[in-house]
């Protein structure tokens, strides 16, 4: 940090629907000295995720709202420059809940020292961080595939998607991914080795996506919702699992939409055929999180897990790759580096 | 069976939404003599229930739907009038899946001897048959409730929702119905022994419900859709369980409402509060049919569990008490007594 002055992006305004530019406030404010029990981070990287969209709207959900006026909330990266904690020490690198900002006072609740060996630091955030156990939890947890069953998983060259279908075809399943454009489709299929890719803008993609389940489906791992839903509800076969980790196309929604009412044909296709939709957070299988380590870090190793970042340079472009984000223009796990120095 | 003349209800026409009479057709036909190997059943109990609302569209479900001009589908308790198979004597006392017929020819396949002795015979259609066991298996398996826990289900006075609050009052949870009219509710609440009963033609439902549940909504026993569920959603707890049995509220309908798409704000529930919803067919859990027996059978003895029937006269007036069914014109398990000296 060559600067002595602290910026954040604080919440504007509550978006109606797709948020703007102006739902967000770039601020300036002095370095804060951390007080008795205090350290000082300076923020290194800034993840940026679709959850945050929800945090934005003044709606009760597994955690409070952001008020406006506040930071933006969300994880990051960030290195102790100063302490007055015994636990932490100048240099150490951490990741901390103190959302879009340059610096942050903590007094440890919610840090977790990171190996600073662990290259690149990054993956704290993506593969071997909270998106990582996302996927990883939710399948495995939820999902349950069996060797020989069909996973399907929009988002696919995203963090959570990735890992969803690399996971899949590590226990020997059949895995199929949804993403926007060919070049996402691409790496989908041929670096990360999912069995196909369908292109979620094919007007055809229900037919697309049918030709490559002949099988049906039996694990459908929802980050996305709307469309892609309706075009795999019919598939899903008898006893599907449905892990729900998010509904990304719903996250602009202001209110319902009012051409027809989708829920009956949900609520009989879940009758007919058995079908279990769970709903999760990563945070409830927290007692799993050393054993994701430990694999997840080893298939890396072996090169059977791959990932992609799409680094953003500089806390003031936050809000327009959020935006970005929402709209599916980045190209795996979206990454602000905060300090242009981090390694 | 003082005749020689069979008789059985067909579909005659698949109904455009409400069933109306002129969808069913009485018809006369000879008694049919055995071949080698078959009984001659004379049906005494014909069960009516919500789920041949649905075989009587031409759509895929768990089971074929009848083709037009055939009989009825459905389960009834018939005696062995004649028998060329050694496994079945004279007078032997069957469930069988024969439908709406006065006779019919059958190699065994599917039936099921009764114990003559079992006091009313008609149990075997409602509390001690397919009904009370989807309310065993869906309650007990998939809802799991724990002592202390709120249980909603709706159709509270008919033979699934009746055996549901009562299962729930005996693991120690807290058991809520719903139910049309007050003097189904006055039964659900004084003779069944619920802790509350809600009238869903009441204007503020959805407030009464939430009164009679202050602590939320743990399991809710999904037989209905519809306004109930849209009651019963903002009410379910963080990791609340829903059975989904039937959706009786959507059976009839032709096409999707085209007032407002419902299935995004039971998505964001799913998502945020880790709800699961798994939809069931009773004939998965067969394996616990045995259990069900033994424990039911003890606590309908020990006056744990009460039951109610509402038995209509006639074959000829199944059309009509069916399609009261669907607008919850009965109040208890409807059964249709076809053969007027059956006991």
């Amino acid at each position: 940090m060559s600067t002595s002055i602290a910026r954040r992006i604080a919440l504007a305004a509550r978006p109606k629907g797709k948020p703007q530019s102006s739902d967000f406030r770039l601020e300036e404010m002095p370095i804060p000295a951390p007080g008795p029990g205090q350290v000082l981070l300076g923020v290194q990287y800034l993840s940026l995720d679709p959850y945050m969209r929800g945090r934005m709207d003044d709606r009760k959900s597994y955690v409070k709202p952001v008020q406006v006026g506040d930071a933006m909330p969300g994880e990051n990266i960030a290195r102790v420059l100063a302490s007055n904690n015994p636990k932490y020490a100048l240099g150490d690198v951490v990741t901390s809940q103190t959302g879009w900002v340059t610096h942050a006072l903590s007094d440890g609740t919610g840090l977790r020292k990171l190996d600073p060996q662990q290259k690149p630091i990054t993956t704290a955030l993506g593969v071997l961080g909270m998106p990582g156990f996302t996927a990883y939890s939710g399948l495995l947890t939820i999902g349950k595939p069996k060797a020989g069953e069909t996973v399907v998983v929009a988002a696919a060259s995203g963090p959570v998607g990735s890992l969803v279908g690399q996971l899949a075809k590590i226990v020997g399943a059949r895995a199929v991914g949804i993403a926007g454009g060919p070049e996402k489709c691409a790496y989908v299929k041929n670096e990360l080795g999912f069995d196909a890719a369908i292109d979620h803008r094919a007007a055809d993609m229900p037919a697309q996506l049918a030709a490559a389940c002949p099988k049906g489906i039996d694990v459908y791992f929802e980050n996305v919702g709307g469309a892609i839903w309706q075009g795999v509800l019919p598939l899903l076969n008898k006893f599907a699992r449905v892990p729900v980790c998010g509904i990304i196309a719903h996250y602009n929604d202001e209110k319902a939409s009012a051409d027809e009412d989708r829920l009956p044909a949900t609520m009989r296709e879940i009758l007919t055929r058995s079908l279990t939709l769970r709903g999760f957070i990563n945070f409830e299988f927290a007692d799993q999180i050393p054993q994701f380590y430990r694999e997840v870090s080893a298939w890396i190793a072996e090169g059977r897990v791959k990932y992609r970042e799409d680094i953003v340079d500089g806390l003031e472009n936050a809000p327009t790759a959020f935006m970005g984000l929402l709209e599916g223009r980045n190209f795996g796990k979206l990454i602000v580096r905060v300090d242009s120095s981090a390694p």
